[in-house]
């Protein structure tokens, strides 16, 4: 079928699921029964690492949640809104819309402050709309879009939220664990991530850091059971089980996930590593003539985002499956106005690995007879 | 801590997550990206085995949910009934508890025949509420109440639901892979059961097997964004990929699983060995002057329920951490009524397992100084 070894998967330049390192995925080869003490320390030892990482306040709590980051985002929104609540979000990308989609299915009051996919949403507008509306109780927006790759200052949304005396909450899927976050200098109240991202566990659960105080207050407002996010709160500090089965092995997972995120040297270290790998990309891209949607300045080093090269050979499909059959996976856009393609930064990779990738495109482009006018 | 050999995991005597196959937990030493061409096409086989193992029958579609157990059945009920629908949920433990409160959350108006939870629901009472209330369109019973381990007569109930023109759901978690279960003949509209159960996968997932005229009827019902079944069926149909990042790795163990049920000969085979570790629990554990909390003739080979023995020593937290200490890992009860433990017999278990497990139990009876009758 391919030209890989059929020992090496391939590498993946996504926005998850990532590359995870083998030890990782070793912490896999158990069974361990949901109620066991082991288990339960386990979950406990995660949750503790977490509230660390997003600043080590005491005011703060981690709920762990099965499904995917969306289901965490619905968990949160769905759970935390009262009756008379409502709900600003501030979209530049498809993880905006997302959240409006949930916003709706569950019939909650919303206002949109939608911006260009390129561009960051102005807090001035922010400013201005929660002191036109004090209906407006929860402000909801995504830390890096990774539609795009942009990243959302979420510091001056928080204080300008904070000042309106409503409730915060980002969703931090791609960015937490690569770019560090204090959740009280933030003023956030819910931060929202995923164990397959920038923590490099696997796919299988996402977890919600809150302000335990906002989230006790919260009682009756679940639309859900299964995303009752007080509910499963309770249950990890009650028993400290999962009111329904967990992911076990993904736990596992990810608990190796976080050690190994120490031993790297913390949330610097990745960021300095995923920043590098960022950096050979946009060096190299650029140098054989693509060229990167958002500017600069808005840039995370999570994702990027490129335009389809202007030549007529160029066909994104083709591309892709020949880069996938030497071993490298990038992603397709999401972009509503513009033809790009996406390459992530995070995961298990080094340098070599990117090195690796940028060599595959040039041969790629060889192949397909795409010549490009370089920079 | 414990005396284990640090190689070994625990034996898991529970409902799940179980014991699994050193080769089905290597599976996931793996990391496929979502949209990879491999990985769409071992969820295309996964859910053709899964119709497969239902019967077959052409008008079937399988649909997989993110999250444990309770997720499929929530994004069910909460997906395919209409607003102007009405439940009747028939109960006989806790699992049918637990659907009375999904139905409860999302306001469905319901029905419940509620019965003790060591008796099989009426199938009498059952056509006479429907004859009765002609506004009810959907039934809801569980296969094999975990509670107890009793087995329900889905076959039984399906007629009569099928007579009465409504829509009818199973709960089949714990049954689904040990028990035949033939849709057309049980007349069976959605069957809901989980990765981590009698396939003998790892948590991350649940599965639903869906009649598929009646699913593509619900358009419009879903009152999630996460849990939208239908929504979920389009995005595996159209380009073969779940909406929001999958589980991968547990996947990819689930897929290794479903041919290691074929290797062993399928469901029968494997419900044989099931039978076997039940019949050679309950020998013994009468034996040894254990009760069981139902009676034989409705009694399941997935669990066993058993009365805590009449004796001053006997306390079930002590008992429960020896043999945990021993590498057996039992289960406490869920019963309203009775003070019981549970013993499942599902899992790569075998005979051997269960036998080690009951000399384990007859050596802490004598630790605790509980003196038993013998039968």
């Amino acid at each position: 079928m391919s030209t890989l070894s059929p020992w090496k998967d391939k590498a993946l330049f996504t926005p998850g699921p990532l590359t995870t390192s083998l030890t990782v995925k070793q912490a896999m080869l158990r069974d361990l029964g949901s109620r066991d003490t082991e288990f339960i320390n386990t979950v406990k030892d995660i949750r503790q690492r977490l509230v660390a990482l997003g600043g080590g306040s005491d005011d703060y709590t981690a709920v762990l949640v099965q499904g995917s980051g969306t289901f965490g985002i619905e968990a949160t929104l769905s759970s935390v809104i009262p009756p008379e609540g409502k709900l600003l979000v501030l979209v530049n990308g498809a993880y905006g819309e997302r959240m409006l989609k949930i916003a709706a299915v569950h019939r909650l009051p919303t206002l949109v402050l939608r911006f260009a996919e390129n561009t960051i949403p102005d807090p001035e507008m922010l400013a201005s709309a929660l002191a036109d509306d004090p209906a407006v109780t929860h402000v909801a927006v995504v830390h890096c879009e990774t539609t795009t790759g942009i990243l959302n200052p979420i510091e001056i949304y928080g204080e300008i939220v904070k000042r309106h005396h409503c409730a915060y909450i980002v969703d931090a899927m791609s960015s937490f664990g690569a770019y560090p976050i204090d959740l009280v200098e933030c003023g956030i109240d819910y931060l929202v991530s995923s164990a397959n991202k920038c923590i490099e566990g696997v796919p299988g659960f996402s977890f919600v850091l809150a302000r335990t105080e906002a989230l006790k207050a919260t009682r009756g407002y679940a639309r859900t059971l299964s995303l009752d996010l007080l509910a499963q709160w309770e249950g990890l500090e009650g028993d400290g089980q999962f009111r329904f089965t967990p992911p076990t092995h993904a736990i596992l997972a990810f608990h190796r996930a976080l050690l190994e995120l120490e031993q790297e040297g913390g949330v610097i270290a990745r960021g300095q590593r995923y920043w590098l790998n960022y950096d050979i990309t946009l060096t190299a891209m650029q140098h054989m003539g693509f060229h990167p949607y958002v500017e600069e300045s808005k840039r995370g080093y999570i994702i990027t985002s490129f335009y389809y090269p202007d030549h007529p050979n160029f066909i994104f499909r083709d591309f892709y499956e020949q880069l996938s059959a030497k071993g490298y996976v990038i992603y397709p856009g999401k972009l509503s106005h513009a033809d790009c393609f996406r390459i992530g930064h995070v995961g298990r990779l080094t340098s070599a690995d990117v090195r690796a990738l940028m060599s595959a495109i040039a041969e790629t482009l060889v192949e397909m007879d795409v010549e490009l006018e370089k920079v």
